[in-house]
C-alpha cells in the first residue's frame, strides 16, 4: 500500500502557462509545468516524483527503444464555467492501462499511483485546464521498459510517467475515412485490444496511403475476410442503421474497448436507442446505404470525441454523408459536454473531481 | 550523397574494454567505448556522429515511447585467429533495414550512413571484437521516432543509431519449443517481416507462458488455423524430414527474412539437401515424428545462430531428440563458422573486411 509519504513533490520555480495561447491549442504540442515519474525495479515501485516537466536520461539499449514492450492511455480533464474541475472517468482508464499490462507482460501499476498521483498531478497543473468548449486537458499516462539489455525478454526495470498537454479539438471538422482491405490493424490472439506502442506505429503506412488520398483515417476491416468492420485505430465506430446504432463488438479482442465508446453506449440506450454490439460486414452497410436507412457514421475517442464521418469509401463506393441534418451524433456530444463540462447531472458518476 | 566530411568523430578519453571479461559475455550487456547517432530533421539526414558511448536525452513525449516507430537490426562482426575482423553479410541486414523503414513510415538510411558509419564505428572499436569460438561483436543499428509530439502520425524527426556488444553465445544448449496455438505473432497484411520494436512486446506474454511451462521460446503457428508453423520470434526454423529440409516461406509477409536463414538454405544446397520454402503444418511434423522421419529441428538467427532443438512440444504430444546423433545442423555450423571465422574460403562474399 503506497501512502502520501511515498509521494515526493517538487514544484517549478515558474510557470510556464502565461507563455502558451489556450484557444484552439494543437493535440499533444504544448506540455504543462509538471509531470509524474516513477520507476520499478527490483521487483517493486520506487518513490512516486512529481516534478518539473523535463527531458529524460535513457541508454541507448533501453528496451522499449528496441522491442516496444511500452504501454499508454488518453484521458481527459475538463473545466466548468464556474471553474470547477474534473477528470472523465479516469478509474475505467486505469483498469484498461492495467490490462494492457498484463497483455504486454508488464507490472500492474497500482491503483493509488495512477489515480491518487494523476490527482496531485493536476491539482499542482489545474491552471493549464482550458475552460472552453471542446478544449480540455489531456492526461497522457504511459508506462515503459527502460532496461538496458539487448537480450529479448520482459523487462525487469520500468518507468511509469504521467505527462498533461492542454488540447483543443482533435480533429476539426468532420472525416473522410477509408475502408482498409489490404493491411491488417490487430488478429484475434494478438494484442489490437491493449493500448500497445506498437499498435500504433502498424497503422502508419495504411493511414498514410489513405492521406494521400485524399481520406483522414483509414477503417480497419478483420483480417481474415476483410469484410468485418473494426475500429479507425484512434477511435471506435458506431453506425445508425434504421435507428438502430451498431458498434463492433469486443469478444475477438482486436479493437480498443473504448471508454468513450462504453459511455456512447449508455447514452444510447438512455435516449431509447437500441445499440447491437456485433460483427458488422461492409456489405451490410452498403446495403444500408443504397437501401437510404444508413442515417449516421461516428467515431469515438478520447482524443477525438464524437467525431462525425462525412465520407465512407469502399474500393470505389463512396458514400457520402449530409452530417448537417444528423440528429444523433450532436445529441450525443450535447449529452456527454453537458456532463463533462458539468453543466448538467452527472448520474453515472463519470466525472472524478480534483 | 553522403562524403566523408558529414562523418564527425569524438574518440573516448579512455577505453572501458580492459574492465570487461570477453570469455562467454552474456548477450547485450556491455557495450562498446563508441556508438554512432544521427538525426533526421527537415526531411534529411544531418552530420553522422560517431562519438563516446553515452545516454540518450529525450523528451518524455518522443513518440517512440508512445507509438512504437522504432525498427532495428542485429549483425554481427568476428575475428579470425589471426587477427582479421569482418562482419557477415552487413549489406543483407542494410537492405532489409530499410524494407523495415518503409513499412513503419520512416525514412530510409542511405546506404553511405549505414555501411560507411558502421566500417568506421568498427574500426574504432574493433578491440571489442573477442576471438574466439562462438563469441562475436554483436552490432545494433536501429531507428526511432523522436517526435515530441502526441498526436498520432508517423514522425518528422527520426534518430539512427548503432551501438555495439560483445557477446558468447545467445542460446547455450539445446532448447525446448512450444508450438503456439492461442496467442498471435503475425498476419498477412500486418507488419511480422519488418523488424518493429512493437513484434517483440507482442510475443512476450506467450513466450513467458511457455518459459513458465519450462520451454525456452514458442513456435508461432499461423494466425487464421494455428496450423502452419512460422518463426519462433527471435529466430527462423528449419526441419529436416526424410533428408529433405524444410523451412515456412516468405510469401504470407508474417516472418522474417532472415538473413542467417538465407545462408542456411545456400548451404544445405551446397551439401546437396534439398531445401523446400513452403507450408508446413504441425500434423506433417507429427506424421513424420511417428513415422520416424522427422531428423532435425533448429532454428537460425543473428543472435542465435544454429540453435539445435531438442524438445518440440504440441499440445501433450512431444517429440524429443537426441540432438548428439544429429549430422546437418552441426555441418551447417561448421561450414558457416569457417566462412565467419575467416578458416576457409568466402565463396559467396559474405565477409564483409573492416
Amino acid at each position: 500500500m503506497i501512502t502520501a509519504a511515498d509521494f515526493k513533490v517538487t514544484k517549478a520555480e515558474r510557470s510556464r502557462l502565461k507563455d502558451v495561447n489556450l484557444e484552439n491549442v494543437p493535440f499533444g504540442k504544448y506540455f504543462t509545468d509538471h509531470m509524474l515519474e516513477v520507476d520499478f525495479a527490483d521487483g517493486e515501485w520506487k518513490t512516486v516524483e512529481i516534478k518539473p516537466y523535463q527531458a529524460l536520461t535513457l541508454g541507448p539499449s533501453a528496451a522499449a527503444l528496441h522491442y516496444g514492450q511500452a504501454i499508454f492511455e488518453g484521458i481527459k480533464a475538463y473545466k466548468s464555467a464556474d471553474g470547477k474541475a474534473a477528470i472523465f472517468r479516469p478509474l475505467d482508464n486505469f483498469k484498461r492501462f492495467n490490462i494492457s499490462a498484463k497483455r504486454m507482460q508488464m507490472p500492474e501499476v497500482p491503483e493509488e499511483i495512477f489515480m491518487e498521483g494523476m490527482r496531485l498531478l493536476l491539482q499542482l497543473d489545474s491552471d493549464w485546464i482550458p475552460a472552453r468548449a471542446n478544449h480540455s486537458l489531456y492526461i497522457r499516462p504511459f508506462m515503459f521498459s527502460s532496461d538496458e539489455m539487448l537480450g529479448v525478454r520482459p523487462g525487469h526495470n520500468f518507468k511509469f510517467m504521467i505527462i498533461l498537454s492542454p488540447t483543443g479539438p482533435y480533429y476539426g471538422k468532420p472525416m473522410k475515412i477509408w475502408v482498409e482491405e489490404h493491411y491488417v490493424r490487430a488478429v484475434k490472439g494478438g494484442v489490437g485490444f491493449a493500448k500497445a506502442a506498437g499498435n500504433y506505429a502498424a497503422a502508419m503506412y495504411a493511414t498514410e496511403e489513405a492521406r494521400k488520398n485524399g481520406f483522414d483515417q483509414v477503417l480497419w476491416t478483420d483480417p481474415i475476410e476483410h469484410r468485418y468492420v473494426q475500429e479507425c485505430g484512434v477511435m471506435n465506430v458506431f453506425f445508425i442503421i434504421d435507428n438502430k446504432a451498431i458498434t463492433p463488438g469486443l469478444e475477438q479482442g482486436t479493437i480498443l474497448a473504448g471508454v468513450t465508446r462504453n459511455s456512447v453506449i449508455t447514452l444510447l440506450n438512455e435516449m431509447g436507442i437500441t445499440v447491437e454490439e456485433r460483427d458488422l460486414s461492409i456489405d451490410e452497410i452498403i446495403a444500408a446505404h443504397k437501401a437510404g436507412t444508413l442515417q449516421e457514421v461516428f467515431g469515438t475517442g478520447t482524443a477525438a470525441t464524437i467525431s462525425e464521418i462525412k465520407e465512407l469509401c469502399y474500393k470505389d463506393y463512396s458514400m457520402l454523408f449530409d452530417v448537417e441534418k444528423w440528429k444523433v451524433s450532436p445529441a450525443i456530444k450535447n449529452r456527454l459536454d453537458t456532463i463533462r463540462y458539468m453543466e448538467g447531472p452527472d448520474t453515472h458518476h463519470w466525472m472524478y473531481y480534483i
